[in-house]
């Protein structure tokens, strides 16, 4: 199979529509509301928070999304309507049905998305009129998409969106996404807000199940701080516009989709890792031969969310002992005696062997880039697992002391 | 049963010395290296990390400590002899037996204990010079005992040091102690170093059994950062010299002799919790009235653990929603709408219902003081769980950051 990476998120694929408008939900001057929206009612997936304090759109969407059929996406950045109780839960409902109602479709297949601060109604009066505002904006390009994207920010620094094409049945089929990110990222299921739209033909039922393998490798394998929201959601929508025979069944056309689908994750997955809140370095923490598959993501995920590695570095100390103490308390079998760490390259510690004032200057040049690798190698086995994180800085620690409440 | 608090550490129960010594081990002009020597072996029980990466000296006490006998310890800051292999634990085996021979002790009956960085070799000469200094410098005083304390200090800005006397069987029992922590810590079984002495008279079998207890509500409730060391270590020694009747079963005095055990730990827990590593502020998560134990516990201490709710207490910003959706990504049973939130006594969030312009005016006076008390209650229950824990500041990624490899 052969993945090409192309420009654009949203949009990308045959069939959708965005817009994104300021409605002055939280900042004066910025996005805040978006709409996707397909040319028709679209087989639809998605995967939710698993927090017990799940928001009013969550609890909506959950039931939405069951009939397997979605046509648009109405979403908001400044105010999570999370902890809103039923009065929240009604305002969710109410501007999912304004939505249908402006675009003249069944509001059986409206979804809502909220991101922002905890514990504060939803603006209606703002959020609906930047509703019918984005409605009559709605566009098929990319400019549309990244305006849609710009939308869903909250302390994401840059926009996050991929695509790819692939071939599937001898169609070409793209599958595009934009998601936010940034703080409060620890996905286990679900993650953030994220959008996947493609224009293959695909069934709910494999939709459901092929977004469930897509996030297990990308979304669920992004750490920032180990915080999991009340809003986290992946959406994906499938227009069908490729004209590929409709994939139903397990099979060569489904892997394809997959990988295609798997590539827009990753991608995504990783900007959000490079873009976490006050991230001044992108870290891949590798975790290689362990013993069974869940060491290797016990260990990688240990690694990337101890606050001790993290903050090393960010003072890009190859502070070794850190990381293999995580791997340590991870509840992973790890042997010291046989591991070894490495920075990029270059070995920090080589089963009891600790690296000289040589070996320490070659790690502190592996140290200085916007990138790291972290590879521990536990070999006990054959097992691996990467997490996609970022270090921890003291733009961390000032964004999220004066995020406001 | 009353306890009564005094002043002193390891030197306040009767049968013991302490001192400690500058040695050069890492820093100049500090105490780095401590002894802790009864006048005669002692029944002793320990606890140690549950880290698969243990350091040299945990090895080595695990098989001295199985005997239930001790009358020395030898401590150092500067250097945790830690994934030095073969070699560290022949340093660790050697530092005991020399040890064991300037005292005129068995060395069955002497174990030794290291903090400070991960992968460097002791540097022998140093540490067994400061151990002889120390050795001559023994003296049954607080001031032994807080040179002793300063000795084991790493990161940590203050001495941590505590002791009780109750009474068992009509003889006065002295239970004293004293600890590092700072960075690095999320006790799970152990924790930090921690050293107690007592004077009460007890079998080692039971003594092991208090200290389980003892330790599973005060150093088993401590989380700085969720990082648990190779090095964690709690000791306890018995000198039997109050006269009690030896404690060698459950009853009315192995209850008060934990009871007077639990306030020596649970004392020191919240200076190390306070003193975290760049705190600003000392923090108590309580969560009350879970369904299960299990739920209290997990709740109080994700909640404790969430850097984002960590970094608004530094922020001195009542961000509850944080904090909810901590317990609620726990893995507990919350349900947001019968649930309070507290900062101090004021509430933040009260079953769906959300503080307004005049309620927040009072939770920020409740964020002002250097301590502070979180209170969830869940409200689908009656139990109830209490974690001791501070704030994450710049301090902490400053401190961590510039920590050395």
């Amino acid at each position: 199979m052969s993945i090409r990476k192309i420009s654009g998120g949203v949009c990308a694929a045959r069939g959708f529509k965005a817009a994104g408008v300021p409605a002055k939900i939280k900042y004066e001057g910025r996005n805040d509301v978006a709409l996707v929206v397909a040319d028709a009612p679209c087989a639809a997936a998605a995967v939710f928070t698993t927090n017990a304090v799940a928001a009013a759109p969550v609890l909506y969407d959950r039931v939405v999304v069951k009939g397997g059929k979605v046509q648009a996406i109405l979403a908001n950045s400044g105010c999570a309507n999370a902890c809103t109780g039923e009065a929240g839960y009604k305002d969710a409902e109410l501007s999912a049905l304004a939505t249908a109602g402006e675009l003249g479709i069944s509001p059986k297949h409206v979804l809502v998305a909220s991101t922002g601060v905890i514990g504060r109604r939803l603006p209606m009066d703002r959020l609906l009129a930047g509703m019918k505002d984005a409605a009559g904006k709605l566009a098929r390009s990319e400019e549309a998409g990244l305006a849609a994207e710009k939308a869903v920010m909250t302390t994401d620094t840059k926009p996050k969106q991929a695509a790819v094409q692939t071939k599937i049945g001898g169609k070409t089929v793209t599958v595009g996404g934009m998601c936010k990110g940034s703080g409060m990222i620890e996905p286990n299921m679900a993650t953030m807000l994220g959008f996947i739209t493609t224009d293959a033909a695909v069934t709910p039922a494999m939709l459901r199940r092929a977004l469930k393998l897509a996030i297990a490798v990308s979304f669920n394998h992004v750490v920032v701080d180990g915080d999991e929201s009340t809003n986290d959601s992946v959406f994906l929508l499938a227009s069908g516009a490729a004209g590929n025979a409709v994939i139903d069944k397990a099979g060569a056309d489904f892997d394809a989709f997959v990988e295609a689908l798997t590539a827009v994750g990753v991608a995504l997955a990783k900007q959000m890792a490079a873009d976490g809140e006050g991230a001044t370095k992108y870290v891949e923490v590798r975790v290689k031969n362990a013993k069974t598959q869940r060491d290797a993501d016990r260990a990688a995920r240990a690694i990337a969310k101890s606050p001790l590695a993290k903050t090393s570095w960010f003072g890009k100390d190859p502070n070794w002992g850190r990381v293999l103490a995580a791997a340590g308390y991870s509840g992973a079998q790890v042997v010291d005696r046989k591991a070894e760490v490495f920075y990029g390259k270059a070995w920090a510690y080589r089963k009891g062997q600790v690296a000289d004032a040589a070996q320490l200057a070659k790690l502190e040049k592996e140290m200085q880039g916007p990138e790291l690798v972290v590879t521990v190698d536990l070999h006990l086995g054959t097992y691996e697992s990467t997490i996609f994180t970022c270090d921890f800085s003291l733009d961390y620690v000032h964004i999220n002391a004066d995020y406001t409440t």
